[in-house]
């Protein structure tokens, strides 16, 4: 593990680090936010996913959830988006390939071989961290579009591991979208069937942890018809009597500025989540 | 003018213009926050002067200044680095020509047609925003780098067009350093008597309007000794008695995660000074 940015910011450091992956089979990238009360003790760690096109950059230089971080005593993680590296499988298109893992793990060839950003989140990455870093193993998970996705899928799949989540404008049912059902064909395969297990709407009907979910969606953003549908995940929430909190925010469209606009109020949410019951989880 | 962005961020607008500049001689872009507050009626303005390679995004995205700004009812203007496009001269590297303007008017071809970045931001672009838009006449300024440099110099040849400055990271003495230098030379010739009136570090000699400067300076900022020399300054401002806080902030370095990390600090230091007294200025 190789340390390539360390940047001091609202009292504690953020940094960029470079690893070799077992999960992906490549070399990857994260970036880490360390408040100043991590140089006092091990503080919990927030896990952010970010969006199609993203890379591990993107978070840390515009959503200005440092400050919130540094407030509430919490360390931020970003991974990146996908796999990288000139061995990795890509696509023509944005929504496919490198920047658009979508938090799976591919079935298909010739994705298969490293597209397993599921279990490099889940699993091998919190172990990192947690060996590294003055961090507790206490977990909490948001993401915005497909990384939004992401957080409500992996919440979901993985009860017990998170102790909360939160998404912004994420994309609820990808078995139903343009961007998901690209992105599931191709690493999952034509089975419908296999798709449900990392849809968010069907997640909810069978979730046995009822953990809450927050999700903040813009009302101008230019995807919420065509790509993003919250109202299918508030129909699966309310059938499943699975608590769900969607705030429309009017006016907002898909970019950064709308997530630094409401980033604190995640982060606190998160925060009372992080200092509630014991440190050590699953 | 038309507008090319227009984005809701912190109960407010974060837009980007784009019009036809007759100092410049070419089109030019500028982004404006407006605060919630601006929905009721006119606010005052805080310029922001960025620095070498950026444009009027830079602040805008990294920053996260909107917060504050929203916080106190404070606009927040933009302007672009330098005059844009194909009939403007440019020259090889990031520290003269597009993107390195240094706001100064040249006098030297072939910069002198289009370079005029001081008579620009100081007289043309605030009669386009307070014609425009719903702001006072109540101004502040500040910047970073080449933009911190910006803000001092125009600050102190404009007694009474600005109710406070503040700068992070200026290059407070052109004259002295070689950014300045090559940038003077080409800009304003060879006769370095005439870049003292664009050098901070002359200008306090004979500043008849002891206008406070705030100034805030990374202790581990990679140009510290090399261009930006904040102790020159220091020296310039005690032997004249004008009033300088220069705050050293051990760790930081020269990115937008410094800026970001202290903005709020600056942003209350101009709304300060922007609600004292009467709205209308010279």
């Amino acid at each position: 593990m190789q340390r390539i940015e360390h940047r001091a910011c609202f009292g504690g450091w953020q940094n960029v680090y470079e690893h070799a992956s077992a999960t992906l089979g490549c070399t990857m990238r994260f970036a880490i936010y360390l408040p100043p009360q991590a140089a006092d003790g091990p503080v919990p760690v927030l896990y952010w996913l970010s969006g199609l096109t993203c890379n591990e950059q993107n978070f840390i230089t515009k959503a200005g959830a440092q400050r919130y971080a540094a407030e509430h005593g919490i360390a931020i993680v970003c991974p990146d988006t996908s796999p990288r590296g000139d061995g990795v499988a890509d696509a023509e298109g944005y929504d496919l390939g490198k920047g658009a893992g979508f938090y799976v793990n591919a079935t298909q060839a010739p994705w298969a071989a490293h597209y397993r950003m599921h279990d490099y989140v889940v699993v091998e990455l919190p172990a990192l961290i947690e060996a590294n870093f003055p961090v507790t193993a206490s977990r909490s998970i948001s993401g915005h579009s497909m990384g939004g996705h992401g957080a409500l899928v992996l919440a979901l799949r993985n009860p017990g591991r998170y102790r909360s989540v939160s998404a912004f404008s994420p994309i609820v049912a990808p078995s139903k979208v343009p961007w998901g059902e690209r992105a599931l064909t191709a690493y999952l395969g034509e089975d419908r069937e296999s798709w449900k297990a990392w849809d968010a709407c069907e997640l909810v009907k069978q979730a046995s942890d009822k953990l809450p979910l927050l999700v903040d969606q813009g009302g101008d953003d230019e995807f919420l018809d065509g790509q993003l549908r919250p109202q299918l995940l508030q129909a699966a929430a309310v059938a499943a009597g699975h608590p769900l909190q969607l705030r429309m925010r009017p006016g907002y469209d898909h970019s950064y500025y709308f997530i630094a606009s409401f980033i604190g109020e995640h982060v606190a949410h998160h925060a009372a989540a992080l200092r509630s019951g014991a440190a050590a989880e699953s």
